[in-house]
């Protein structure tokens, strides 16, 4: 008999990007360093029923990946989805849907959800989008069959079908 | 041809519960008053392709809710779903799903989705699940085929087949 | 020869009152149940040069404190102003200025500086004037010649001369 | 008759400095743009009984700043200590001592308290402290005699006589 309230597990791949950035008080710079996720970002939600595993894939800011980057998430996202759980992935909003794209080019259709999100504004601040894209790629992760997705802003794309709008500083539908 | 990005309407159904409430300066009490979603929840997310309607159909502690109150909020969400639009309805926690079953004995399937959500902190305090079960809420209306649903601490619960667990503090599937 | 940065010490005594207040998921409530300031408020500054000490005196609202209650606080005020350093008193606002008008007919000039504050929401709201109001008591309990204080809201009011002003919920000078 | 509860005024004279970035979303950068005051830091205080009255000096990173510079903070507080208001100058902490010294030797004792604030980390951050060394600030202002100092981390520091501390990342006594 199934337990209907078992927790699910959804496997969290972090790449960089702006969501990750800190902020150095001995330079006065925000950089992509060790990920903070778990304290600025999990910590503050409430997931009674889900339990999360996060993995470092790569730790940089997404306008400096090439194809090897590319293809080491590939990898990452290939050997995660073996174990049947859904996947978030953190990534830089600047080239999310070309490694989404690449990945969906190269891989076809994931076994699992696997939902790629990231933010506007750093974690840290008071007003970043940060929390809500994250909430919303969790919840996505649950709810969507197989594929790849983003979720970003209250809106999940399909991939391929999104891309970033520089002048709104959000995605859209292509 | 479609406009791939026009937004989408969701249409929020205020009821009072423990999210709305808010402090009063002058006697110390924490009381549902006017609504006070758009300034202390809806501001602080970004929903660049989603339009909320709001109504305020009670402003009660769902504590004291009686079947005519639940006549009123079938009536708000029966004559609501005839736009069309998905639909996010606020509500206390003790019995939220007590007023979903009664809304889905009464109502059956709904035209549209209906997804109750609320909070165990009003949404004031800096460590409140207000924010979380909103974001949660809205994309679930985004996603899910019309039913009704609540929609709670990364989680969408088909109804009937959720209660609150008062020892843990959150929503658990029966 | 004296250590220029070395610590100094400020003794916190806890009475209750709003600042404290805390809410209670299980029955929705706002109480004064245990002091919650360390990890509430005193870990949200930066307090390299200080060392707190605190105690808490009593846990109630001010509009039930009495004269019984007011000789504990000035026999807790006695009683710590012999270790020679300054005071911070936590107090609810409706009665702040009665308990420190009290202590200081009964006590007349005290040792050290003794400064009441409270807020008028409860440290937990985003919105929350607590933060504000212990970070200038502190400062003034560094500043201030002995005597009894109330800080609040950018002002040092020396006491007695001071009173709640319940209209604009703030202090004034009398 | 002296009304005993007229506004205070307190004049800010912003310089740029940490304290004053702000994160721009298109390029992902920390500038000291247009001063971002009014609404990321006093509008979260309560200030019933205080005025005041802001001056774009400078706008940028202290460690930019030279003589010439600091001449035009000079040059500005002269003309402002003239109306007899405290002043708070916001500063850039690489060099806020390095300001402080050279105003003081240049000008001796003004006609009233100058106190010059700044943060380790801007006020955009959740965890930043300039919020409160601002609050220490305008406080200062009110207490002090006439003079220099810098007003950090609960501490008001007279000048000469204070610098950063870059390992501890807060100003001492020198």
């Amino acid at each position: 008999m199934t337990d209907l309230n078992s927790k699910t597990t959804i496997r969290i791949l972090t790449t960089g990007g702006t969501i990750e950035k800190s902020y150095c008080e001995s330079d006065g710079t925000l950089k992509n360093r060790a990920s903070i996720i778990r304290e600025g970002l999990i910590s503050s939600l409430r997931l009674p029923y889900t339990h999360l595993e996060l993995e470092s894939v790569l730790n940089k800011d997404s306008l400096e990946m090439d194809d090897s980057d590319r293809d080491q998430i590939c990898a990452a996202i290939a050997r995660t989805a073996e174990k049947g759980d859904p996947i978030v992935i953190l990534h830089g909003t600047d080239t999310m849907s070309v490694s989404a794209d690449y990945c969906h080019a190269k891989m076809g259709t994931p076994k699992v959800p696997v939902v790629f999100t990231g933010a506007m504004k750093p974690m840290g601040f008071i007003d970043s989008d940060a929390r809500q894209n994250f909430t919303e790629a969790l919840l996505a992760a649950r709810l969507m069959p197989p594929g790849f997705y983003i979720a970003f802003h209250n809106r999940v794309f399909p991939i391929p079908g999104a891309r970033k709008n520089l002048q709104t500083g959000t995605f859209e539908s292509i």
